[in-house]
């Protein structure tokens, strides 16, 4: 399976140099609001997009897992189309909050609706995989007739 | 090995489910508390259930790796165990914190203690791989006599 | 492949028994300084160690997913030494930062340097592995001469 997810990693590959782009401009802001580290208060536009960096990470590994799960266990095209919309979603996010803390709230229930979907597709993929390995009940051929 | 990992890929998106369950109550004590975005200080209640998350996500890569490590290198059903058992000191951990910042200690431990035994049957596990692959030393037959 | 990922699953372990041991150390500063949790501010030295200790928290996933994508697409025996000295790096960068705002920059700047090359050795196997099943052009046969 690993040897066929090439879709998977070029969004894991994307989204990892999306997180160090966050990352970077953070580093940017730093230095531009004249914040020594290792202080992370002290100026409200660094502070947001502070945050933004800090929020876009800590949905990270969920994202990884969500996507690589729905991808091997329900369907690597569908899974690879929803990484790359979160990646839009989380770009949105992050320039949104940069300008306004309200500004965030489009990209945010963006990327978290996407993060439902990734989640709800390998829900269903793996329930479907452990159906069919421990109960012997082959629910995905019926529904491969179907898709 | 990707597609005999069920269980592992069953133990990941629960936690990723609870991973996002955290996010989602730091969120709402974020508004009950009525901290606006970005500040993440001014209440005690809020500062504790936010670092309850933010902990809890600090461990978080480090559980992925080291469940999927043993899992695959030592044995799918022990790692898939522990990693049930990990969820639940984490829920203990996180609602202990919220409560009170001494009532963490309980939860904190019984987590690092099975993250401490998953990195060790990880550890095993790559151990006899290597020695296995590289060096033509079949631990692994030896001990499988003994499981 | 999974199965062969025998080296990326040491670096791996190795990584995550690091990441543990900068929150450890965290925890031990955090007696030391006796900043009570929840707090996070209160000491430099403490904010030092604690800044070092999520600044490479925050580069964790980056790293774990350059570093499996770079052996799974491009070459295994690369990756993971790059990880390895990805991992000296960041524990120059950790003590630098603990010892001194200033002296986090070396190590700072080898990880990142690291990280840069891992992403790009990923995303050559990837590109290659994209046009070899996609468009059906065999790059790596013509590399694999070479190398």
């Amino acid at each position: 399976m690993a040897g066929n997810s090439l879709l998977l990693a070029t969004v894991s590959l994307l989204s990892a140099f999306q997180q160090s782009y966050f990352a970077l401009q953070v580093g940017k802001t730093r230095l531009k609001c004249k914040i020594a580290a290792p202080a992370v208060t002290g100026s409200l536009e660094f502070e947001r997009i502070f945050r933004a960096q800090q929020n876009s990470l800590e949905a990270y590994p969920v994202f990884i897992i969500t996507l690589w799960m729905a991808g091997w266990y329900f369907n690597q095209v569908f899974a690879t189309c929803l990484g790359l919309a979160y990646l839009y979603a989380r770009h949105k996010y992050f320039w949104g909050y940069a300008e306004a803390a309200d500004k965030r709230i489009f990209g945010f229930r963006l990327s978290m609706g996407i993060l439902t979907l990734l989640g709800v597709l390998a829900g269903l993929g793996i329930a479907n995989g452990l159906l069919d390995e421990y109960l012997d009940f082959h629910v995905a051929k019926k529904l491969r007739r179907t898709f």
